[in-house]
């Protein structure tokens, strides 16, 4: 009998209604002759109630207060699930994390986790009970009770899973799965069907916010699928495999993802020494400023211009300390530019054909969008652009490669 | 350094406002020197609203799953005051029962402290941090969380203070003590300033429903004195002590408590028979209704007439099932009387003073009540009579007694 751990987000949880939902498709699985795991979130508006009420007593929660209280939203969902369920006829049984034994560090609100006891998991399991456990909390060894983050359910989700040698994560959510583009800018985006961990590393990181990017991390170390489909629809979803797959399909793109929460900034004609580049992003890295695309490019012998974009919400600060840090490597003028987009094409085909970046190039110039910065992986081409023309680019791109 | 232990239940911790308050009333007794734990139940509200989700997705929750949801709102109040406390300078902790170690039995929902492990609250007591621990909630030794029942904050604080050895409890609440009669009916009723433990029982079993029975039944046995007083104001509550304690005043009547909402059932003319009692009174238990007040009158030879008060709530079943005890006991009539009150004259003077009981019985006849039941114990008195007399009976007493 094979193992499946499924995890429902918040949304999947907010009421009585949802939850009765969630509780069938976990019974049908049940029936269908599995032993099934179940990781669900707090219920959506609980997390941020709680937030509230914290804020409102004070500016600065301690961390592991904070935990404390965040870790009762997810209580409250696995006890309800598990009445939900027992009222269908099978029984379950609901657990925190600290009663499994998730065990992480103790670095309150971004924990990571250590080790999963999965003796009481497992015994529940033989007793043909449904196990709902809490995600997004752990618990130290000293019984100090932890949170990984927000969206860190993936993530218990997928450690559960590895813990237990499961067959598969399903991530249940209010999307029916990974889109070639998104859909509400090119009209023809189909469905992914099967997409490999590095590509979904690469889209989880360029826009397509549906997975929590650690749980993939950890799903590929592990070498364990996810099936990331809709709660609220029976459709198969997108599944996110190893390269080797044998059910993988062989395409030279697998899609285009697209950020429009960028900004950029510029530092023009300083000095060209490694010197100065070490000094403007270990300063900005200090300010705990997220550096996205970065650009280098020489004028002449021993000058050169840095340019890097940042999100939109820190621009005010990154391009008041770039101002500073201009002063300090003697550049000839530091400017920003609010309205930037990134668009990125993504397939592991590229590693094996060259050419692909070329093609996007030619088929940007076409459409009249200029390209204002370039970046690179083996399967991640990303470029930045005007913000608006972000979506006659991802129309184009997705046009061109014929997605 | 004393140890005090407070508690502050629901309306002291309704929203931030309250918390704070809160917060300033234990920062005061701790820079007073005093080594401070506070016990604390849910938010106002929360657990109703808790129990609303939970009977939304079944009619029938499970115990484990009910207490695995309701434990929630105490950990809600604990980290919330934790942080309350931080932010005016003071340290605190919070701790949730299953990391302190409140060991319960696996009674669900209404579950018993067997053990409690202090080596946690003495560890952050010695680092001068304040100890905010959840009431209500409990763990078996093997983690299944547990509650003790609506109330069990009072017991979760006085277990708590006996086991750490604590120099009082002080329960805060809605009211500022204890008075010798309702001051809604009686104008001139006093706060009382000492009452024995016996005294305090009688009168939360009589009406004065102030602190939950059985914390102080703990106390008693523990001699742990609890001070019970107001959390929206600094003054002196009502200590409930040892009848040893030397403060005590020596006084007839303590004070006179009452209920409106009692019903009387009358089984009439049935065989005079141990037998019969008995039957009739286990039927009665065995339906999980709770009888108070019982006489048992003889008509002549070997015939008698048994009458019983029910609380008015489970009146309808009571009655139904004394119609088939009657008929079971060949009783001539069965009949019940929704409106009925009870009067408590209560003090431990009384064991050593007779002839209180007559003077209680001239008084209410000169005031024209007529007294349809009568028990004693020897510190507590109580008078069954019709309803619409309650009032005019409990200023007569307090009067009469000059209290």
């Amino acid at each position: 009998m094979s193992i499946i751990v499924q995890k429902y987000g918040g949304t999947s949880m907010a009421d009585s209604k949802c939850i009765k939902n969630v509780a069938q498709k976990v019974v049908k699985a049940k029936r269908l002759g599995h032993q099934v795991v179940v990781v669900v979130s707090a219920p959506a508006g609980v997390t941020d109630d709680l937030i509230r009420r914290a804020k409102e007593v004070t500016d600065k929660p301690s961390g592991r207060e904070l935990d404390m209280i965040l870790a009762t939203g997810e209580q409250i969902s696995i006890s309800l699930l598990a009445m939900a369920i027992k009222s269908l006829g099978e029984d379950a049984i609901s657990f925190t994390s600290s009663q499994v034994g998730i065990f992480t560090d103790a670095n309150h609100n971004k924990a990571k986790i250590e080790e999963i006891n999965t003796s009481k998991i497992m015994k529940s399991l033989d007793a043909n009970q449904v196990v709902i456990i809490a995600g997004f909390q752990g618990v130290t060894k000293e019984l100090e009770i932890t949170t990984l983050g927000r969206g860190g359910s993936d993530t218990s989700a997928v450690a559960i899973g590895v813990a237990l040698g499961a067959s598969e994560v399903e991530i249940y959510t209010d999307v029916d799965g990974i889109y070639t583009a998104d859909p509400r800018i090119v009209a023809s985006a189909k469905k992914i069907h099967r997409i490999t961990f590095d590509e979904m590393l690469e889209m989880a990181g360029s826009g397509a916010k549906v997975l929590h990017l650690r749980s993939v991390e950890l799903a590929a170390k592990n070498n364990m699928p996810i099936h990331l489909r809709s709660s609220f629809s029976d459709a198969i979803g997108t599944f996110v495999v190893d390269e080797e797959d044998e059910n993988m399909e062989q395409v030279l793109v697998r899609g285009v993802a697209h950020t429009t929460n960028n900004a950029k900034i510029t530092i023009a004609n300083i000095e060209n020494s490694s010197k100065n580049i070490a000094y403007i992003f270990k300063s900005i890295s200090d300010h705990n400023i997220n550096v996205d695309v970065i650009t280098q490019n020489y004028i002449k012998k021993d000058r050169m211009t840095i340019s890097f974009t940042v999100s939109e919400d820190e621009y005010e600060a990154a391009l008041a300390l770039s101002k500073k840090l201009g002063k300090d490597v003697k550049a000839e003028t530091v400017y920003g530019n609010e309205s930037v987009a990134k668009v990125c094409i993504i397939g592991v085909g590229m590693k094996s054909t060259p050419g692909v970046a070329s093609r996007v190039f030619d088929c940007l110039a076409q459409s009249d969008v200029e390209i204002d910065m370039v970046s690179t992986s083996d399967i991640n081409i990303s470029c930045v652009i005007n913000q608006k023309d972000y979506q006659k680019a991802v129309i184009a791109i997705h046009n061109a490669f014929e997605l």
